[in-house]
């Protein structure tokens, strides 16, 4: 059994507070409590086709705790079992470039990979353990706080911090001018942040991918608390929200070849509708990609420290093919595998939507 | 000639923050300085128009400086000499309901009337003055900080705030990702919003009303950026900017009656464009009346109560028709005729702009 | 079995963001799911004593969630089984005035009393559930985290944020100057809020209650830095920390007459000590009660929110003399006597303590 | 006439917010406007006197816009007119090195010296100006905002929102209490950021180094709030407000060579004193050189870039001996020495002091 000498760290998928909080981890576990080198490869898997790969020492993660973003970049593109060669105007392939990361990895003598990620980096790792049998140990990250595995994953919390500011002022300025405010909040299958920030921000009307919603009821919330004398409202949208049955057909944020079907625009239908069915003047707002960025809330750099802390002695301890994650107050690992079968979504009878509902959010059915 | 007992304020327009400021320093000065009544009227102008006005005593003001909103209401429709009368199915109808005003104010002794708002407001207070001799005072109040008579109004400060904050939040995710984040701020007519946040976040590029943009500036300007080793960028656009020449048509905001040509989405339009021309994925925030909401920062807290204070004191001096402001570190008054004749535009000439362009920011031109 | 119709709610001992989201949805849940009614008791157990009461309605509790304090007010003082009467120039006197309290239970008809507070209230709630058999459902606050029952307290995740905001500021400004830092945060027995605060600022050595430090290990760590270059470096100290077997005698930083060993001062003895013993420029901060105050996190209102609506589950389902609390991601029930049994206090072995070793942070020791 | 081919430029004494920003500025313009070298000197005026200088590119000054602090570093120790030998063990000797640091400007061939600093460092580059002809520049720098030259510097506004944010902070708590909450801001000599804070957090007192206080006129104030129903108060204090003909010898803070009366504790003083004649429990916070730290605000930045741009161009202008300055909304420059000449202090007749009385806050006389 060969002996763990050298950690290889990447980053990939969108991005996310905390990940740099994760590096600093691991680089402080490895060099200090075992010894190892560390190297970091650069814009996620696209370093591994690329040969891009760098040492990280001690002075390299000097002062990146509290920044947003991560100091190895990422890519959301680059899968080497998938890989789309750019260029313009020739068609596009679709090849298997593994072994070609695979070598990458031989070359720099990387003895463990820590692949911190969501759920399409994990799949990756996954393959390469799976198949391949390279030592991975998976670190759990996403926004939108849809993995299993995990009680919660980092970056959730400072993207909640963001969207329940911005609900905060969307309310006073609602209140003042007798509007309604929709905010649409990232979420595309699960309506985490949309949720949570929705309660804390104290939204009238929460709109969630995981339940589709009739806009009649909206309306009709909007037009009760108008009737009590409360001529404002706040519409909480996460962006894969979508009406019952009905069609959304609306300007597209973003060309993604990975994903065809992300859709934009849910604010403004909502706003408009809203403002043509109960004739209250209604704005909206779309926070977009400001809900990624920023410096990590407390909870989330200590949450990613931790990780980054556990994903070195999982490698240490050959907990290989598996993913660290919170579980109550405690670390622990689980295979990558089972945490990426099914998506950790929002349901009904979840705590938080039994809380929301008491205070008397409307989902809009 | 009459002896001021009796002072009417209202606040009317946009919501900003810093209205409650001025109403906290308004009732203060007048309550404890002067021995003066002091009379709230809801809802700007429409609060003259149903008859709907409250006594206000320094009770009611306790707690409200650090608050956005006002707690007198706004309305932005409901011009005395030009009411619209809502209903729905009948067609509308423009009225002058201003002798009802009138006799609001008659009826409740108002002996002058303060009036805080931005272009709108001053102008119909400005009407009442000229045609029908009411003794009124104007506090400036515009998030664009686009009026004359003042180097700078309360509020500005505050948005500028949270378009910074925005800004720096997508810097960091723009650049982990290698991206270009194009995000809307307030300016419909008027880019100081953007020039300003723009110039205080480190935006690439800057896109005002004042200088209508050739998008293959803006693109260049990436263009060159992604050559010298960034491959991302920030572009941050007013939403009133426009293309050269070029003809804007997207999703509207919103219906507004007084102003149908309000659009929305050049954000989406400018990301769009960037994304096909050259190459780089973009996306965009639109940030929207999150800007007029919150807590006021200490600046608008300070600016707002020396206007509350001067308010009252021009009010005792008669300086009826005038408008306070803020010139260098000093409050005077200014007739509001002058202050509402032409807007304060950005001009390629200021020392702001020209500041932008040394620290390499492009305008798209 | 008498029915639950009435709801009595007061919030006792120190202050902590997220009351207000505690009472608002014991109102919304107790009034809207349940047809109660609401009684709100004035300033903690001191309501009880002096009979001042006030009934709940939903309209009282429109706008408090992103409020700090409680509009219920509260104390820590007012003991109904060791009750000091106030007044200058007589000797103080301990009185038992639990039954006059009970008075007022009985007068107001309420059935359960919901006593949201720390280890002092929950103390008394438990007191007059078991000597009284009152009612009683507890609901956990305490700023410094060091209640059992409950894996987290609502107010602990804002006083994070405040401490480590500062931390951050502090951050550049010791590196700039290269200069010592010294901040005093809460936590006089438990050093919850000083270990994570220190850890998510980076933090160079955190001094807690529970390990009592050597001055000596602290210089020598920042000796060892600016050995490798880092001429800063930053003491995050629990006001509680004390040195090892030392003696710790400073400016008080209050007369409490429960408490008369409250200690301040900690961070100007540190600071003095490193200045003195490393000759490198040393500064404090002592952040006092603005860690108490100020609008609590999306963290605290979710968790203040689900904790009311649980409370009122807890009255109707007569889980009488238990107290709410977090438990992974449920809300559960504890006998309130097993919750104030020992304090949670931070221990050696606690992972966030390993990580922060893993990073390289002394403890003093 | 030489020609200006090479900029030096340097940071001096107290860190400031925007200090970056500056230097960002100065290198963009003197880069890209005229083709300039820039040097930036380590260390302020020590880098002179230790040859520790390094080239600046545009490189070197990219993303440094939104941190605190410098990434020049600064000293307020070294003086080269009076330069103080550290040293363990030995007597302390002051020595005149400013020909040493004439030399290293000689040898790096810099043209033109910017020097961005306070009082003490404007002082020193006179010196160098007047005695010995060198090219300087001057940048005000004092987030005690005391410079004349200039309606503001950067920096203040930053430390005024950490402050009144602060403030914002104990208003809730104090309330729910019913305290009274002292805090301690910077200030020794010039009270801007207490009476600033104050007026925008509400502080109902406010004690400044220029008005001397008493502290039973600061009881009554407190006393009469009470008795109208406000059991809390807020008392903002600047580090070196002092009573009326008293004695003040607390704690001291540092042990400063330059500057032996830095005192601490005036806060602990005020609160203890409050609470042995009122009656009521009175905490205080000491807010330190959290004020000093983090990001700078927009307004800051704004600031900060302007002067940066301007000083460059006053270097190419050859307005050596000058210092830029706000004034109104333009930048103009003023003789270092009329600049340095008086202090810019708060005066009874200041139209914010007016303000702040006119809103019922008491000085304490």
């Amino acid at each position: 059994m060969k002996k763990i000498r050298k950690v290889g760290i990447l980053t990939g998928g969108g991005d996310c507070p905390g990940l740099n909080a994760v590096i600093r981890a691991v680089v402080h576990t490895a060099c200090r409590d075992y010894g190892l080198v560390v190297c970091g490869i650069i814009d996620g898997y696209a370093g591994l086709i690329h040969k891009n790969v760098r040492k990280l020492e001690l002075a390299d993660v000097s002062g990146i705790l509290p920044r947003g973003g991560t100091i190895l970049g990422t890519s959301n593109r680059d899968n080497p079992f998938n890989y789309t060669e750019e260029g313009a105007g020739k068609a596009k392939e679709h090849r298997d470039v593994s072994a070609q990361a695979l070598k990458t990895i031989e070359y720099n003598e990387i003895d463990v990979l820590i692949a911190v990620g969501g759920d399409g980096t994990q799949h990756i790792a996954n393959q390469f353990y799976e198949r391949h049998g390279l030592p991975v140990v998976g670190v759990p990250k996403t926004i939108d706080n849809d993995l299993n595995g995990t009680d919660v994953t980092f970056g959730f919390d400072t993207a909640l911090n963001i969207a329940t500011t911005a609900i905060d002022k969307l309310h006073s300025t609602a209140e003042a001018h007798h509007r309604v405010m929709v905010i649409e909040v990232m979420g595309r299958y699960a309506g985490w942040i949309a949720l949570e920030a929705g309660l804390a921000g104290g939204g009238d009307v929460i709109l969630v991918p995981e339940f589709p919603y009739h806009i009649q009821a909206v309306c009709d919330k909007i037009r009760r608390r108008a009737d009590g004398g409360k001529r404002f409202s706040l519409v909480v949208v996460a962006e894969g929200a979508k009406p019952e049955g009905g069609q959304l057909v609306v300007a597209r944020q973003v060309n993604d070849a990975s994903d065809p079907i992300r859709l934009g625009g849910i604010a403004a239908q909502v706003a408009n509708q809203v403002e043509d069915m109960t004739g209250i003047e209604s704005r909206y707002t779309i926070l977009g990609h400001v809900q990624r960025g920023g410096s990590p809330t407390p909870y989330d750099r200590i949450l990613a420290s931790r990780f980054g802390y556990h994903a070195v002695e999982a490698a240490v301890n050959r907990k290989f093919g598996h993913m660290v994650g919170l579980r109550g107050n405690e670390i622990k690992t689980t295979p990558i595998k089972e945490a990426i079968a099914v998506p950790r979504r929002v349901r009904a009878d979840d705590d938080i939507v039994r809380t929301a509902r008491a205070v008397g959010t409307c989902f809009g059915a």
